[in-house]
């Protein structure tokens, strides 16, 4: 994509933090201040869930909050992305690190940060190459059927969870299942469905009442987002107070250590790289696209550009320095993108606002995290996931498209029932060949004229005037080795159909490159019509194609066929 | 192709040969016993040539002349493509049977079957899944490359055979080379250069002379292709008169047993079928693609027709039956082929007179080919292959199309270096993805009007009118996830550069389809053209597209933008 990246350059320095602050004004810092105390409300708890459910001890997620997410704010050109843990890379973090081939190796710390380091190099390499531009090539419904499907894998994660349960095993045995559900945890349960009614409560309940109260929009959105950290702050009451994991069985968060994370450089181990190489590529992958697809949505509500190689090399740097001060592989988080965004968040400075607040939350509350009872975790992740799983999306897909809508389906089951990483292949591959074979495939319509204007269309789908010796051919797409065969065989299906057919005219509208292949077809098409009488003549071909075709003697070749500047001469000529 | 196999389908039976000799007359018959025999001159030798060429016994390559070149008669569309063996496959056999892994396993001439197999059945898999549209996915430029490499590979092994040399095995030592040059064996050298003139003497210089003396073209063909033939019989005569193996150490072909290849079928084994299977993928792959575009050289020249899917089962159905019969795996020879046509071959019946021709050879001359010197028949080889080493053809085709240059440079330059199946591998990869690429950077063109006409061109190309408020975009090709963020940055970028736009309007004359992603994009630039007060307009969507955009809310989300029948009506409107 030359055209964003020369742009990116121009419009933002390597660093575009400064290019925000040049004329930084009290009202913008207001702005950030409100927004940056607010994400750090559901960064906190939210960055503890997520390391859990990637398996991960809690530190790593909060680590994951503090310099990741400023290092993007100083390097990423979105003013309002909040970059730190993610529920998707968290799956596919725990999806990674329980394969038997890495589970083996052990320390699944040190994998975990290896997987951010690998991630983070991927991406500053994608951004060395000027590979942003690969993005294009994940359709939104292998996005969308992917993000359904991971979403889905989630829940289904956590939901054991809620009870106290450990994941079950038992594949179709029911009786098995009606065994498994017995051995619940009754304060477990408790808690979550306290934890649940708070955060359901915390959604649109609570906004309407708000606004009807006629509270300022900006107090709605903080208060509504408090619902997490409250869920957290009553549950970890609740089990200090009841002493609920001694007497009830209910299992916390666990020891956090206290204070700021250490900077290290001890986790290289040229095996570990090697097997988790492509699991890193996936979350490098994903991280981008999906990254880059939050920043845009905001970034268009307020008429800024994002500058995709600008942003991996943020999001790579991110992701380096997360694995240095022993963070997870991070991302940009739609969720508290969005409330970053409608607190009021102007500038990059929201999000240092934010990393800072959760460096001082490390060093003086670790200790209360220790008590956070995990089930409270689990129905935050649960509540936030829940909206990512679209199944109706895919009807209306398939409606609209329905390649597409095959698409997103056969992603989000290959997600479901080969893993993350192999159903996002599969989407891709599906995708791709279905491009190669619409492209095999081109459009082509013999062309009339509409009655008193200089305008051709398709005879099979407006009154248009014809000529009976005179044959009008409008292929639609640029001809290449992959399409050249089919407009053979349609042109001799139709000549094979008119043999009165004395002159071919293909209107070059939508030929915008004919490679060699393909010239030397029409050279075929035109030497086998002129052994049988016939002309063959091209009509509108662009400037480039033209100069393209004038280095042969392709031109010469037609005589007495011509090449027509409009369909229009060529009609009043041979019709 | 869905066309072509209608066509097939409705043109051809499963026997084409049965619809050739529907009037077959007298003269069809004169014509096909004259080219048969001459087309059995030529395979007699080559057969020989090719199974050396491909490192087995020499009665393979005759096995591989009879029963799979009658076979291919009866079940193939094309009425004079020579099926039998080639100097492709040999090499791609040669290369196969020289890995490593595979001759760790012994017993090539097993193996030599099993490929045969393999390749006959992969193509008729192919043809059951309708497959040959894959033949497209080979441009001609990839084409092109590797047939010059693969020829200057074959060129390579054979030109020490002229001087009785083994292969070098010096590298880049100089001196290793001096010594290496003067194991020359100077009988065999004699040979070998006697061999060379006389075939050299037979190319041009004998058909100037006989056109010249006024003979009718067939008898000049006939007489001019009996040079391969002729030279085969000088050297075994002088081998044979002179005791040249006893006495001066020229290497003979050696004992070729007599008579008739037995069927058999003993050549099963697991682990080599699984071995072999990538090779034979690409045997079939080539033997398919260099077949079909030989014979729809000469159906061309006759206004006949080539059914892609059922060569795919003729030539699936010659490599089993070549198998079965002790022969080496097979495909359609382009310079057979051509002497058949050019000799006056009617119908599929000339290559069944040259198969029984073989046979009578196989039952009653099999001991005279024994003192064939070796150096003749890799004369015989060299010569064949030598056109086919097209070095000059690159730059033409970069001269075209720099894409297609490079493609061409870098599979042949990949054939030599990397070997013939990485090479083919890498150029079919390369041509894909540049494929992608082109898909993703779409031509895109501000238009203007042509004064006085109706008809809107680039205004970088076109002395055209424009209206100062109105912004006439035309996107030349399909709107798909691959290019729609180009066109996204092109639009914003183009506003960017004119800001006192008020009305965008897109013209479709090339856009074909507008998948899932794309038409998200389309809203989004919709909604954000909404809120800077401007419109979004298309005009001469075509049936399909529009179709599809009825079944969303699009068009009603563009108010008060429209979608135009025409341009022209848009740039009335909104001009």
């Amino acid at each position: 994509m030359p055209t964003a990246q020369s742009n990116g350059s121009q419009g933002t320095h390597f660093f575009p933090i400064v290019h925000s602050l040049k004329n930084y004004t009290r009202r913008d810092f207001d702005g950030d201040i409100f927004a940056g105390i607010i994400t750090a409300i559901l960064l906190v708890p939210q960055s503890i869930a997520y390391a859990i459910l990637a398996g991960l001890p809690p530190q790593m997620g909060l680590y994951a909050s503090i310099l990741p997410t400023a290092c993007y704010a100083l390097l990423g050109t979105s003013r309002t992305l909040s970059v730190g843990p993610v529920s998707i890379a968290a799956i596919m973090i725990a999806s990674a690190l329980a394969t038997p081939e890495i589970s083996a190796l052990g320390d699944s710390v040190q994998s975990a940060l290896i997987l951010a380091a690998e991630s983070g190099i991927i991406m500053l390499m994608m951004a060395m190459l000027r590979m942003g531009g690969l993005v294009n090539f994940i359709s939104h419904p292998v996005l969308a059927g992917f993000t359904s499907g991971a979403a889905l894998l989630i829940i289904a994660s956590q939901l054991p969870q809620l009870a106290g349960l450990k994941p079950p095993s038992c594949g179709f045995n029911i009786a098995c299942y009606q065994h498994y559900l017995q051995g619940y945890n009754a304060a477990t349960l408790a808690i979550a469905i306290a934890a649940l009614n708070i955060l359901i409560f915390f959604g649109k309940p609570l906004s309407s009442l708000l606004k009807k109260l006629k509270l300022p929009l900006t107090m709605v959105t903080g208060i509504s987002k408090c619902g997490p950290l409250l869920t957290v702050f009553l549950a970890t009451l609740a089990a200090t107070y009841f002493g609920l994991q001694a007497q009830h069985g209910v299992s916390l968060v666990g020891e956090v250590p206290s204070g700021f994370p250490s900077l290290r450089l001890d986790f290289i181990d040229i095996t570990k790289w090697k097997i988790l190489l492509p699991s890193a590529t996936f979350i490098a992958l994903i991280a981008y696209v999906e990254s880059v697809a939050i920043a845009k949505v905001t970034a268009n509500l307020r008429g800024e550009k994002i500058a995709p190689n600008q942003e991996l090399i943020a999001l790579g740097a991110a992701n380096l320095v997360t694995a240095i001060s022993g963070g997870m592989a991070v991302a940009g988080g739609f969720s508290r993108t969005m409330v970053n965004f409608s607190a009021g968040a102007r500038t990059q400075m929201a999000m240092l606002i934010a990393a800072a607040i959760l460096s001082v939350s490390v060093i003086f509350f670790s200790a209360w995290f220790a008590n956070i009872p995990k089930a409270a975790l689990a129905a935050i992740i649960i509540m936030a996931v829940f909206r990512l799983v679209r199944i109706r999306h895919i009807f209306h897909t398939f409606n609209y498209d329905r390649g597409d809508g095959f698409a997103e389906l056969v992603t989000l089951l290959g997600v479901l029932v080969l893993g993350i990483e192999k159903g996002i292949t599969l989407g891709i591959i599906l995708t791709l060949a279905s491009q190669l074979r619409k492209t095999s495939h081109p459009h082509i319509a013999v062309v009339g004229r509409i009655p008193k204007t200089e305008h051709y269309r398709n005879i099979k789908r407006h009154a248009v005037e014809t000529w009976h010796h005179l044959l009008l051919v409008r292929i639609d797409e640029s001809l290449t080795f992959a399409n050249i065969s089919y407009v053979e065989d349609y042109l001799a299906d139709e000549l094979n159909r008119q043999p009165n057919i004395k002159h071919v005219v293909l209107i070059f509208t939508s030929v915008s490159d004919i490679d060699t292949t393909a010239l030397e077809a029409l050279e075929k098409i035109n030497q086998s019509l002129q052994v049988s009488g016939k002309t063959l003549n091209i009509s509108e071909a662009k400037g480039p194609v033209l100069d393209k075709l004038r280095k042969t003697d392709f031109l010469e070749q037609l005589k007495p066929g011509k090449a027509f500047f409009r369909t229009e001469d060529a009609a009043k000529e041979l019709g």
